[in-house]
Protein backbone atom coordinates (compact mmCIF):
# COMPACT_ATOMS: atom_id res chain seq x y z
CA UNK A 1 0.00 0.00 0.00
CA UNK A 2 1.32 3.05 -0.81
CA UNK A 3 -0.90 6.25 0.24
CA UNK A 4 -3.99 6.24 2.16
CA UNK A 5 -6.50 8.81 2.40
CA UNK A 6 -9.16 9.52 5.14
CA UNK A 7 -11.93 11.80 4.11
CA UNK A 8 -9.52 14.29 2.23
CA UNK A 9 -6.70 13.24 3.92
CA UNK A 10 -3.57 11.91 3.09
CA UNK A 11 -1.63 9.79 5.33
CA UNK A 12 1.12 8.27 5.57
CA UNK A 13 0.58 4.31 5.74
CA UNK A 14 3.00 3.77 8.70
CA UNK A 15 1.26 7.13 10.70
CA UNK A 16 -2.08 5.31 10.39
CA UNK A 17 -2.99 2.40 13.55
CA UNK A 18 -3.80 -1.74 12.58
CA UNK A 19 -7.36 -0.98 13.05
CA UNK A 20 -7.76 1.12 9.92
CA UNK A 21 -6.60 -2.14 8.20
CA UNK A 22 -8.56 -4.59 10.02
CA UNK A 23 -10.59 -6.82 8.12
CA UNK A 24 -13.40 -6.63 10.15
CA UNK A 25 -13.79 -3.11 8.61
CA UNK A 26 -12.69 -4.44 4.62
CA UNK A 27 -14.82 -7.59 4.66
CA UNK A 28 -16.66 -7.83 8.26
CA UNK A 29 -14.20 -11.37 8.69
CA UNK A 30 -14.90 -11.38 12.75
CA UNK A 31 -17.61 -13.03 14.51
CA UNK A 32 -19.53 -10.90 17.95
CA UNK A 33 -21.31 -12.17 20.83
CA UNK A 34 -23.65 -9.56 23.33
CA UNK A 35 -24.67 -11.04 26.56
CA UNK A 36 -25.83 -8.81 29.80
CA UNK A 37 -26.02 -9.19 33.33
CA UNK A 38 -28.94 -8.98 35.53
CA UNK A 39 -28.57 -7.27 39.07
CA UNK A 40 -24.73 -7.59 38.80
CA UNK A 41 -24.99 -11.22 37.42
CA UNK A 42 -23.57 -12.17 34.04
CA UNK A 43 -26.46 -14.55 32.59
CA UNK A 44 -25.55 -17.40 30.62
CA UNK A 45 -21.51 -16.64 29.97
CA UNK A 46 -21.10 -20.45 29.20
CA UNK A 47 -23.77 -20.59 26.12
CA UNK A 48 -22.55 -17.25 24.88
CA UNK A 49 -18.61 -18.54 25.22
CA UNK A 50 -19.72 -21.95 23.34
CA UNK A 51 -21.84 -20.11 20.97
CA UNK A 52 -18.91 -17.80 20.25
CA UNK A 53 -16.00 -20.84 19.66
CA UNK A 54 -18.59 -21.71 17.02
CA UNK A 55 -18.78 -18.78 15.54
CA UNK A 56 -14.89 -18.36 15.32
CA UNK A 57 -14.92 -22.41 14.21
CA UNK A 58 -17.26 -21.48 11.59
CA UNK A 59 -14.92 -18.83 10.10
CA UNK A 60 -11.83 -20.51 10.92
CA UNK A 61 -10.19 -18.21 13.20
CA UNK A 62 -8.12 -20.36 15.61
CA UNK A 63 -5.69 -20.67 18.72
CA UNK A 64 -8.13 -18.56 20.18
CA UNK A 65 -7.60 -18.87 24.51
CA UNK A 66 -11.59 -18.83 25.52
CA UNK A 67 -10.71 -19.20 28.97
CA UNK A 68 -8.63 -15.95 28.18
CA UNK A 69 -11.45 -14.01 26.65
CA UNK A 70 -13.80 -14.93 29.42
CA UNK A 71 -11.32 -13.25 32.04
CA UNK A 72 -11.68 -10.19 29.63
CA UNK A 73 -15.21 -10.18 29.88
CA UNK A 74 -15.29 -10.52 33.90
CA UNK A 75 -12.56 -7.66 33.87
CA UNK A 76 -13.93 -5.64 31.78
CA UNK A 77 -17.87 -6.31 33.41
CA UNK A 78 -16.59 -5.77 37.38
CA UNK A 79 -14.11 -2.77 35.82
CA UNK A 80 -17.60 -1.13 34.42
CA UNK A 81 -19.54 -1.55 37.92
CA UNK A 82 -22.75 -1.99 36.37
CA UNK A 83 -25.98 -4.04 37.68
CA UNK A 84 -27.40 -4.13 34.41
CA UNK A 85 -24.80 -4.17 31.94
CA UNK A 86 -24.77 -4.99 28.21
CA UNK A 87 -21.23 -6.51 27.49
CA UNK A 88 -20.42 -6.19 23.40
CA UNK A 89 -17.62 -7.97 21.79
CA UNK A 90 -16.12 -8.82 18.67
CA UNK A 91 -13.07 -10.84 17.38
CA UNK A 92 -12.00 -10.45 14.03
CA UNK A 93 -8.97 -11.99 11.73
CA UNK A 94 -6.75 -9.16 12.15
CA UNK A 95 -5.32 -6.91 10.71
CA UNK A 96 -3.49 -6.98 7.09
CA UNK A 97 -3.03 -5.25 3.56
CA UNK A 98 -6.57 -5.77 2.13
CA UNK A 99 -6.11 -9.11 0.36
CA UNK A 100 -9.70 -11.46 0.51
CA UNK A 101 -7.39 -14.56 0.93
CA UNK A 102 -6.20 -14.49 4.46
CA UNK A 103 -2.72 -15.75 5.86
CA UNK A 104 -2.84 -17.89 8.80
CA UNK A 105 -0.13 -16.29 10.80
CA UNK A 106 -2.87 -13.09 11.18
CA UNK A 107 -2.96 -12.07 15.02
CA UNK A 108 -7.27 -11.56 15.86
CA UNK A 109 -8.20 -8.51 16.67
CA UNK A 110 -10.72 -8.23 20.40
CA UNK A 111 -12.75 -5.15 21.13
CA UNK A 112 -15.25 -5.18 24.04
CA UNK A 113 -17.46 -2.28 25.26
CA UNK A 114 -19.77 -2.52 28.23
CA UNK A 115 -22.74 -0.23 27.95
CA UNK A 116 -25.59 0.45 30.57
CA UNK A 117 -28.58 -1.25 29.76
CA UNK A 118 -31.97 0.94 29.53
CA UNK A 119 -34.95 -0.14 31.83
CA UNK A 120 -37.64 -1.08 29.34
CA UNK A 121 -40.07 -1.89 31.53
CA UNK A 122 -42.63 0.42 30.03
CA UNK A 123 -41.85 -1.18 26.52
CA UNK A 124 -42.13 -4.34 28.46
CA UNK A 125 -45.46 -3.64 29.94
CA UNK A 126 -46.89 -2.35 26.36
CA UNK A 127 -45.56 -4.96 24.02
CA UNK A 128 -44.14 -3.90 20.65
CA UNK A 129 -45.49 -3.68 17.24
CA UNK A 130 -43.14 -5.46 14.58
CA UNK A 131 -43.21 -5.27 10.19
CA UNK A 132 -41.97 -7.84 8.14
CA UNK A 133 -38.85 -7.10 5.81
CA UNK A 134 -37.22 -9.45 3.24
CA UNK A 135 -34.53 -11.80 4.55
CA UNK A 136 -31.61 -11.12 2.71
CA UNK A 137 -28.99 -12.35 4.94
CA UNK A 138 -26.33 -15.15 4.16
CA UNK A 139 -26.83 -18.59 4.18
CA UNK A 140 -24.72 -19.00 7.18
CA UNK A 141 -26.93 -17.85 9.97
CA UNK A 142 -25.25 -20.11 12.48
CA UNK A 143 -22.44 -18.14 12.44
CA UNK A 144 -22.86 -14.90 14.47
CA UNK A 145 -20.66 -12.41 12.02
CA UNK A 146 -20.06 -9.25 11.44
CA UNK A 147 -21.69 -9.18 8.13
CA UNK A 148 -25.12 -7.27 9.63
CA UNK A 149 -25.86 -4.90 7.10
CA UNK A 150 -28.91 -7.29 6.00
CA UNK A 151 -30.21 -6.65 9.70
CA UNK A 152 -29.19 -2.95 9.33
CA UNK A 153 -30.94 -2.27 6.51
CA UNK A 154 -34.43 -4.68 8.09
CA UNK A 155 -34.50 -3.02 12.01
CA UNK A 156 -33.92 0.45 10.60
CA UNK A 157 -36.91 0.57 8.10
CA UNK A 158 -38.97 -1.18 10.85
CA UNK A 159 -37.64 1.96 13.32
CA UNK A 160 -39.27 4.07 10.69
CA UNK A 161 -42.28 2.61 10.88
CA UNK A 162 -42.69 2.59 14.26
CA UNK A 163 -41.46 -0.96 15.30
CA UNK A 164 -39.63 -2.09 17.69
CA UNK A 165 -38.24 -5.22 15.56
CA UNK A 166 -38.33 -6.48 11.86
CA UNK A 167 -39.73 -10.11 11.36
CA UNK A 168 -37.86 -11.42 8.33
CA UNK A 169 -39.60 -13.52 6.02
CA UNK A 170 -37.35 -15.57 3.15
CA UNK A 171 -37.86 -16.57 -0.18
CA UNK A 172 -39.87 -19.22 0.09
CA UNK A 173 -42.54 -17.24 2.40
CA UNK A 174 -41.39 -17.87 5.78
CA UNK A 175 -40.69 -15.95 8.71
CA UNK A 176 -37.17 -17.07 9.86
CA UNK A 177 -36.36 -15.06 13.00
CA UNK A 178 -36.01 -11.23 13.95
CA UNK A 179 -33.50 -9.21 12.67
CA UNK A 180 -32.09 -9.45 15.84
CA UNK A 181 -34.35 -11.73 17.99
CA UNK A 182 -35.83 -14.92 18.03
CA UNK A 183 -39.60 -15.27 16.85
CA UNK A 184 -42.09 -17.05 18.44
CA UNK A 185 -46.36 -17.32 18.04
CA UNK A 186 -48.38 -18.63 20.60
CA UNK A 187 -51.60 -20.62 18.96
CA UNK A 188 -53.58 -22.84 21.07
CA UNK A 189 -51.74 -24.09 23.53
CA UNK A 190 -48.82 -24.80 21.52
CA UNK A 191 -44.99 -22.51 21.17
CA UNK A 192 -44.35 -22.59 17.65
CA UNK A 193 -40.79 -20.91 16.17
CA UNK A 194 -38.68 -21.61 13.08
CA UNK A 195 -36.56 -24.87 13.71
CA UNK A 196 -33.01 -24.18 13.68
CA UNK A 197 -32.63 -25.62 10.25
CA UNK A 198 -33.88 -22.55 8.76
CA UNK A 199 -30.78 -20.75 8.62
CA UNK A 200 -31.21 -18.91 11.70
CA UNK A 201 -29.01 -18.22 14.80
CA UNK A 202 -29.32 -20.74 17.71
CA UNK A 203 -30.40 -18.20 20.14
CA UNK A 204 -30.00 -18.61 23.68
CA UNK A 205 -32.82 -16.49 24.61
CA UNK A 206 -34.53 -19.01 22.16
CA UNK A 207 -33.32 -21.77 24.30
CA UNK A 208 -34.47 -20.36 27.28
CA UNK A 209 -37.58 -18.88 26.01
CA UNK A 210 -38.63 -23.13 24.78
CA UNK A 211 -38.09 -23.70 28.42
CA UNK A 212 -40.19 -20.80 30.11
CA UNK A 213 -42.91 -21.86 27.44
CA UNK A 214 -42.46 -25.86 28.75
CA UNK A 215 -42.47 -24.48 31.96
CA UNK A 216 -46.02 -23.17 31.46
CA UNK A 217 -47.63 -26.48 29.75
CA UNK A 218 -47.35 -25.13 26.57
CA UNK A 219 -46.89 -27.74 23.44
CA UNK A 220 -43.29 -26.61 21.49
CA UNK A 221 -43.70 -26.60 17.88
CA UNK A 222 -40.37 -26.17 15.58
CA UNK A 223 -41.68 -25.19 12.51
CA UNK A 224 -42.03 -22.25 10.50
CA UNK A 225 -44.97 -19.74 9.96
CA UNK A 226 -46.34 -17.59 7.32
CA UNK A 227 -46.54 -14.34 7.82
CA UNK A 228 -50.39 -15.13 7.51
CA UNK A 229 -50.36 -17.45 9.96
CA UNK A 230 -47.95 -15.25 12.58
CA UNK A 231 -50.44 -11.98 11.83
CA UNK A 232 -53.52 -14.57 12.99
CA UNK A 233 -52.02 -16.52 15.91
CA UNK A 234 -53.23 -15.73 19.64
CA UNK A 235 -49.81 -14.03 21.07
CA UNK A 236 -46.75 -13.45 19.58
CA UNK A 237 -43.49 -13.09 21.01
CA UNK A 238 -39.78 -12.28 20.45
CA UNK A 239 -37.16 -12.73 22.52
CA UNK A 240 -33.22 -11.50 22.52
CA UNK A 241 -30.53 -11.31 25.05
CA UNK A 242 -30.98 -7.80 25.14
CA UNK A 243 -34.47 -7.55 25.82
CA UNK A 244 -35.37 -10.98 26.71
CA UNK A 245 -39.13 -11.94 26.39
CA UNK A 246 -40.93 -9.10 24.68
CA UNK A 247 -44.48 -9.39 23.69
CA UNK A 248 -45.26 -8.73 19.88
CA UNK A 249 -48.76 -6.56 19.71
CA UNK A 250 -49.43 -5.65 16.24
CA UNK A 251 -48.23 -7.37 13.36
CA UNK A 252 -47.61 -4.96 9.88
CA UNK A 253 -51.35 -4.00 10.05
CA UNK A 254 -52.92 -6.81 12.29
CA UNK A 255 -53.24 -6.10 15.92
CA UNK A 256 -52.84 -9.17 17.74
CA UNK A 257 -55.22 -10.74 20.37
CA UNK A 258 -56.72 -7.09 22.29
CA UNK A 259 -53.54 -5.04 21.46
CA UNK A 260 -51.79 -6.17 24.80
CA UNK A 261 -49.44 -8.30 25.66
CA UNK A 262 -50.77 -12.02 26.15
CA UNK A 263 -51.48 -13.75 29.29
CA UNK A 264 -49.14 -16.69 28.54
CA UNK A 265 -46.55 -14.18 27.15
CA UNK A 266 -46.74 -13.03 30.61
CA UNK A 267 -46.30 -16.01 32.14
CA UNK A 268 -43.71 -16.90 30.38
CA UNK A 269 -41.36 -13.76 31.10
CA UNK A 270 -41.96 -14.61 34.65
CA UNK A 271 -40.73 -18.11 33.99
CA UNK A 272 -37.62 -16.18 32.38
CA UNK A 273 -36.97 -14.28 35.11
CA UNK A 274 -36.65 -16.60 37.21
CA UNK A 275 -33.75 -18.42 35.29
CA UNK A 276 -31.71 -14.69 35.42
CA UNK A 277 -32.84 -14.35 39.58
CA UNK B 1 -20.58 2.91 26.36
CA UNK B 2 -18.61 2.78 29.98
CA UNK B 3 -15.72 0.78 29.28
CA UNK B 4 -14.45 -0.43 26.21
CA UNK B 5 -11.57 -2.86 26.35
CA UNK B 6 -9.16 -3.67 22.76
CA UNK B 7 -7.29 -6.74 23.34
CA UNK B 8 -6.12 -7.11 27.22
CA UNK B 9 -6.60 -3.09 27.80
CA UNK B 10 -9.35 -1.33 29.18
CA UNK B 11 -9.53 2.28 27.56
CA UNK B 12 -11.65 5.62 28.01
CA UNK B 13 -13.67 5.36 25.67
CA UNK B 14 -13.34 9.27 25.22
CA UNK B 15 -9.44 8.63 24.39
CA UNK B 16 -10.50 6.34 21.63
CA UNK B 17 -10.51 7.32 18.49
CA UNK B 18 -13.69 7.24 15.73
CA UNK B 19 -12.60 4.60 13.85
CA UNK B 20 -13.02 1.94 16.60
CA UNK B 21 -16.84 2.82 16.70
CA UNK B 22 -16.99 2.44 12.71
CA UNK B 23 -20.43 1.29 11.81
CA UNK B 24 -18.37 -0.54 8.67
CA UNK B 25 -16.56 -2.52 11.91
CA UNK B 26 -20.11 -3.40 13.84
CA UNK B 27 -22.14 -4.07 11.07
CA UNK B 28 -20.53 -3.68 7.51
CA UNK B 29 -22.57 -1.17 7.21
CA UNK B 30 -20.84 0.70 3.72
CA UNK B 31 -19.86 0.11 0.43
CA UNK B 32 -16.73 0.45 -1.82
CA UNK B 33 -14.99 0.04 -5.42
CA UNK B 34 -12.00 -0.89 -6.46
CA UNK B 35 -10.32 0.80 -9.79
CA UNK B 36 -7.35 0.68 -11.41
CA UNK B 37 -4.89 2.68 -13.72
CA UNK B 38 -3.65 1.62 -17.05
CA UNK B 39 0.16 2.99 -17.95
CA UNK B 40 -0.63 6.32 -16.08
CA UNK B 41 -4.44 6.52 -16.92
CA UNK B 42 -7.47 5.48 -14.47
CA UNK B 43 -9.92 3.38 -16.51
CA UNK B 44 -13.91 3.47 -16.00
CA UNK B 45 -13.99 6.32 -13.64
CA UNK B 46 -17.15 7.35 -14.67
CA UNK B 47 -18.26 3.41 -14.72
CA UNK B 48 -17.10 2.38 -10.64
CA UNK B 49 -18.42 6.01 -9.93
CA UNK B 50 -21.66 5.69 -10.96
CA UNK B 51 -21.71 1.98 -9.43
CA UNK B 52 -20.89 3.34 -6.31
CA UNK B 53 -23.56 5.88 -6.28
CA UNK B 54 -25.81 2.69 -6.84
CA UNK B 55 -24.60 1.27 -3.83
CA UNK B 56 -24.87 4.20 -1.41
CA UNK B 57 -28.09 4.51 -2.35
CA UNK B 58 -28.84 0.96 -1.83
CA UNK B 59 -28.22 1.19 1.29
CA UNK B 60 -29.63 4.97 1.88
CA UNK B 61 -26.33 6.40 2.74
CA UNK B 62 -27.82 9.60 1.39
CA UNK B 63 -26.22 13.24 0.38
CA UNK B 64 -22.57 11.98 -0.68
CA UNK B 65 -21.19 14.73 -3.04
CA UNK B 66 -19.93 12.66 -6.17
CA UNK B 67 -18.08 15.35 -7.47
CA UNK B 68 -15.69 15.35 -3.80
CA UNK B 69 -15.37 11.83 -4.42
CA UNK B 70 -13.46 11.98 -7.37
CA UNK B 71 -11.43 14.59 -7.16
CA UNK B 72 -10.44 11.99 -4.04
CA UNK B 73 -9.47 9.51 -6.45
CA UNK B 74 -7.52 11.68 -8.87
CA UNK B 75 -5.54 13.26 -6.25
CA UNK B 76 -4.46 9.95 -3.87
CA UNK B 77 -3.61 8.57 -7.39
CA UNK B 78 -1.69 11.33 -8.40
CA UNK B 79 -0.41 11.29 -5.37
CA UNK B 80 0.87 7.76 -5.70
CA UNK B 81 2.83 8.50 -9.00
CA UNK B 82 2.73 4.88 -9.84
CA UNK B 83 1.67 3.84 -13.42
CA UNK B 84 -0.66 0.89 -12.74
CA UNK B 85 -2.55 1.11 -9.39
CA UNK B 86 -5.07 0.03 -7.81
CA UNK B 87 -7.28 2.22 -6.01
CA UNK B 88 -9.55 1.21 -3.41
CA UNK B 89 -11.98 3.26 -1.19
CA UNK B 90 -14.78 2.80 1.24
CA UNK B 91 -17.44 4.50 2.50
CA UNK B 92 -19.04 3.86 5.56
CA UNK B 93 -22.31 5.37 7.32
CA UNK B 94 -20.28 7.06 10.08
CA UNK B 95 -19.26 6.37 13.90
CA UNK B 96 -21.28 6.21 16.41
CA UNK B 97 -22.23 3.64 19.37
CA UNK B 98 -23.63 0.27 18.49
CA UNK B 99 -26.54 0.26 17.22
CA UNK B 100 -28.38 -1.41 14.07
CA UNK B 101 -30.89 1.87 13.82
CA UNK B 102 -28.74 4.62 12.40
CA UNK B 103 -29.61 7.60 12.83
CA UNK B 104 -30.21 10.22 9.90
CA UNK B 105 -27.50 12.28 11.42
CA UNK B 106 -24.35 10.39 11.25
CA UNK B 107 -21.18 11.69 9.08
CA UNK B 108 -20.04 9.02 6.72
CA UNK B 109 -16.37 7.95 7.13
CA UNK B 110 -14.20 7.63 3.76
CA UNK B 111 -11.05 5.47 3.37
CA UNK B 112 -9.08 5.27 0.25
CA UNK B 113 -5.59 3.60 -0.57
CA UNK B 114 -3.75 3.49 -3.20
CA UNK B 115 -1.21 0.18 -4.02
CA UNK B 116 0.89 -0.66 -7.18
CA UNK B 117 -0.84 -3.53 -8.78
CA UNK B 118 1.90 -6.54 -9.11
CA UNK B 119 2.42 -7.53 -13.05
CA UNK B 120 0.85 -11.05 -13.08
CA UNK B 121 2.11 -11.06 -16.96
CA UNK B 122 2.89 -15.22 -16.16
CA UNK B 123 -0.59 -16.11 -14.62
CA UNK B 124 -2.04 -14.26 -17.60
CA UNK B 125 -0.15 -16.24 -20.15
CA UNK B 126 -0.54 -19.90 -18.41
CA UNK B 127 -4.22 -18.90 -17.04
CA UNK B 128 -6.13 -19.74 -13.59
CA UNK B 129 -7.28 -23.21 -12.29
CA UNK B 130 -10.58 -22.47 -10.32
CA UNK B 131 -12.46 -24.54 -7.38
CA UNK B 132 -16.84 -24.43 -6.78
CA UNK B 133 -18.13 -22.53 -3.59
CA UNK B 134 -21.23 -22.63 -2.39
CA UNK B 135 -22.93 -18.80 -2.78
CA UNK B 136 -23.56 -18.02 0.83
CA UNK B 137 -23.93 -14.26 -0.20
CA UNK B 138 -26.99 -11.66 0.78
CA UNK B 139 -29.48 -11.67 -1.41
CA UNK B 140 -28.36 -8.05 -2.60
CA UNK B 141 -25.17 -8.70 -4.37
CA UNK B 142 -25.82 -5.81 -6.68
CA UNK B 143 -24.46 -3.49 -4.13
CA UNK B 144 -20.67 -4.20 -3.66
CA UNK B 145 -21.21 -4.02 0.29
CA UNK B 146 -18.82 -4.39 2.95
CA UNK B 147 -20.10 -7.82 3.86
CA UNK B 148 -18.08 -9.75 2.27
CA UNK B 149 -17.11 -12.98 4.56
CA UNK B 150 -18.75 -15.47 2.36
CA UNK B 151 -16.24 -13.46 -0.57
CA UNK B 152 -13.56 -14.51 2.40
CA UNK B 153 -14.11 -17.81 3.09
CA UNK B 154 -14.76 -19.05 -0.77
CA UNK B 155 -11.21 -17.28 -2.05
CA UNK B 156 -9.55 -18.94 0.73
CA UNK B 157 -10.36 -22.30 -0.01
CA UNK B 158 -10.11 -21.61 -3.18
CA UNK B 159 -6.24 -20.82 -2.45
CA UNK B 160 -5.78 -23.73 -0.32
CA UNK B 161 -6.33 -25.76 -3.14
CA UNK B 162 -3.89 -23.95 -5.48
CA UNK B 163 -6.65 -21.94 -7.36
CA UNK B 164 -6.87 -18.06 -7.99
CA UNK B 165 -10.68 -17.77 -7.98
CA UNK B 166 -13.73 -19.58 -6.72
CA UNK B 167 -16.72 -19.73 -8.24
CA UNK B 168 -19.61 -19.66 -6.68
CA UNK B 169 -22.48 -21.81 -7.07
CA UNK B 170 -26.27 -21.02 -5.82
CA UNK B 171 -29.12 -23.59 -4.27
CA UNK B 172 -30.62 -24.18 -7.58
CA UNK B 173 -27.34 -25.29 -8.84
CA UNK B 174 -26.18 -22.68 -11.13
CA UNK B 175 -23.25 -20.59 -10.77
CA UNK B 176 -23.49 -17.17 -10.18
CA UNK B 177 -20.34 -15.38 -10.57
CA UNK B 178 -16.72 -15.72 -9.05
CA UNK B 179 -16.25 -14.46 -5.44
CA UNK B 180 -14.26 -11.82 -7.05
CA UNK B 181 -14.61 -12.10 -10.41
CA UNK B 182 -17.46 -12.21 -13.04
CA UNK B 183 -17.64 -15.62 -14.56
CA UNK B 184 -17.74 -16.92 -18.63
CA UNK B 185 -17.64 -19.91 -21.04
CA UNK B 186 -16.96 -20.10 -24.53
CA UNK B 187 -19.62 -22.95 -25.65
CA UNK B 188 -18.68 -23.05 -29.82
CA UNK B 189 -19.56 -19.67 -31.20
CA UNK B 190 -21.23 -18.15 -27.57
CA UNK B 191 -20.19 -16.19 -24.98
CA UNK B 192 -22.25 -17.58 -21.58
CA UNK B 193 -22.54 -15.75 -18.19
CA UNK B 194 -25.11 -15.32 -15.79
CA UNK B 195 -27.60 -12.69 -16.51
CA UNK B 196 -27.31 -9.37 -13.62
CA UNK B 197 -31.05 -10.82 -12.86
CA UNK B 198 -29.18 -14.02 -10.96
CA UNK B 199 -28.18 -11.84 -7.76
CA UNK B 200 -24.64 -10.55 -9.16
CA UNK B 201 -23.00 -7.64 -9.19
CA UNK B 202 -22.99 -5.47 -12.15
CA UNK B 203 -19.75 -5.77 -12.90
CA UNK B 204 -18.26 -3.49 -15.33
CA UNK B 205 -15.32 -6.06 -16.28
CA UNK B 206 -18.25 -7.78 -17.23
CA UNK B 207 -19.60 -5.34 -19.84
CA UNK B 208 -15.92 -5.07 -21.55
CA UNK B 209 -15.94 -8.47 -21.73
CA UNK B 210 -18.83 -9.09 -23.54
CA UNK B 211 -18.25 -6.17 -25.61
CA UNK B 212 -14.83 -8.17 -26.51
CA UNK B 213 -16.75 -11.07 -27.22
CA UNK B 214 -19.25 -9.30 -29.76
CA UNK B 215 -16.28 -7.58 -31.49
CA UNK B 216 -14.78 -11.05 -31.98
CA UNK B 217 -18.15 -12.22 -33.69
CA UNK B 218 -19.35 -14.41 -30.30
CA UNK B 219 -22.78 -14.53 -29.83
CA UNK B 220 -23.21 -13.33 -26.06
CA UNK B 221 -26.00 -15.92 -23.92
CA UNK B 222 -26.91 -14.61 -20.81
CA UNK B 223 -27.91 -17.39 -19.16
CA UNK B 224 -26.56 -19.01 -15.59
CA UNK B 225 -24.33 -22.39 -16.36
CA UNK B 226 -24.52 -25.13 -13.74
CA UNK B 227 -20.71 -26.98 -12.89
CA UNK B 228 -21.05 -29.44 -15.49
CA UNK B 229 -21.90 -27.34 -18.01
CA UNK B 230 -19.01 -25.06 -17.36
CA UNK B 231 -16.50 -27.83 -16.95
CA UNK B 232 -17.52 -29.51 -20.72
CA UNK B 233 -17.08 -25.17 -21.95
CA UNK B 234 -14.72 -25.18 -24.83
CA UNK B 235 -13.19 -21.88 -22.63
CA UNK B 236 -13.90 -20.57 -19.80
CA UNK B 237 -12.62 -17.19 -18.60
CA UNK B 238 -12.80 -14.58 -15.09
CA UNK B 239 -13.11 -11.05 -15.46
CA UNK B 240 -12.65 -8.26 -13.10
CA UNK B 241 -10.95 -5.01 -12.37
CA UNK B 242 -8.05 -6.15 -10.94
CA UNK B 243 -7.40 -9.13 -13.32
CA UNK B 244 -8.97 -7.87 -16.52
CA UNK B 245 -9.54 -11.17 -18.41
CA UNK B 246 -7.85 -13.96 -17.17
CA UNK B 247 -8.29 -17.53 -18.95
CA UNK B 248 -9.45 -20.70 -16.88
CA UNK B 249 -7.34 -23.75 -17.38
CA UNK B 250 -9.00 -26.06 -14.75
CA UNK B 251 -12.30 -26.15 -13.29
CA UNK B 252 -12.25 -27.96 -9.78
CA UNK B 253 -11.00 -31.69 -11.56
CA UNK B 254 -11.74 -30.94 -15.11
CA UNK B 255 -9.10 -29.45 -17.41
CA UNK B 256 -10.38 -27.35 -19.72
CA UNK B 257 -9.34 -27.37 -23.76
CA UNK B 258 -5.57 -27.99 -23.75
CA UNK B 259 -4.83 -26.76 -20.56
CA UNK B 260 -4.08 -23.87 -21.99
CA UNK B 261 -5.99 -20.08 -22.43
CA UNK B 262 -8.13 -20.50 -25.57
CA UNK B 263 -7.92 -18.90 -28.82
CA UNK B 264 -11.01 -16.98 -28.20
CA UNK B 265 -10.08 -15.70 -24.78
CA UNK B 266 -6.64 -14.51 -25.53
CA UNK B 267 -8.26 -12.95 -28.69
CA UNK B 268 -11.13 -11.44 -26.12
CA UNK B 269 -8.04 -10.35 -23.97
CA UNK B 270 -6.16 -8.37 -27.12
CA UNK B 271 -9.71 -6.28 -27.15
CA UNK B 272 -9.53 -5.51 -23.93
CA UNK B 273 -6.33 -4.11 -24.19
CA UNK B 274 -7.76 -1.79 -26.85
CA UNK B 275 -10.22 -0.45 -24.49
CA UNK B 276 -7.36 0.26 -21.95
CA UNK B 277 -5.23 2.18 -24.29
Amino acid sequence: MKIVMIQDKIVPVEELESVYFDRGMFFGDGVYEVMRSYDGRLFAVDEHLERFAHSLAGIQITGVDMALIRSRIRRAFEAAGLANALVYFHMTRGSAPRDRVWSADLKPNFFLAVSELSDNAEVKANGIAVSTFPDWRWKRCDIKSLNLLPNVMACTEAARKGCGEAILVDESGLITEGAGSAFFAIRGQTLQTAPLTANILSSITRKYTIKAGKNIGLQIVEESLTPEQAASSDELLVASTTKDILAVVKFDDKVIGDGKPGRYTKRMAEEFRAFVA
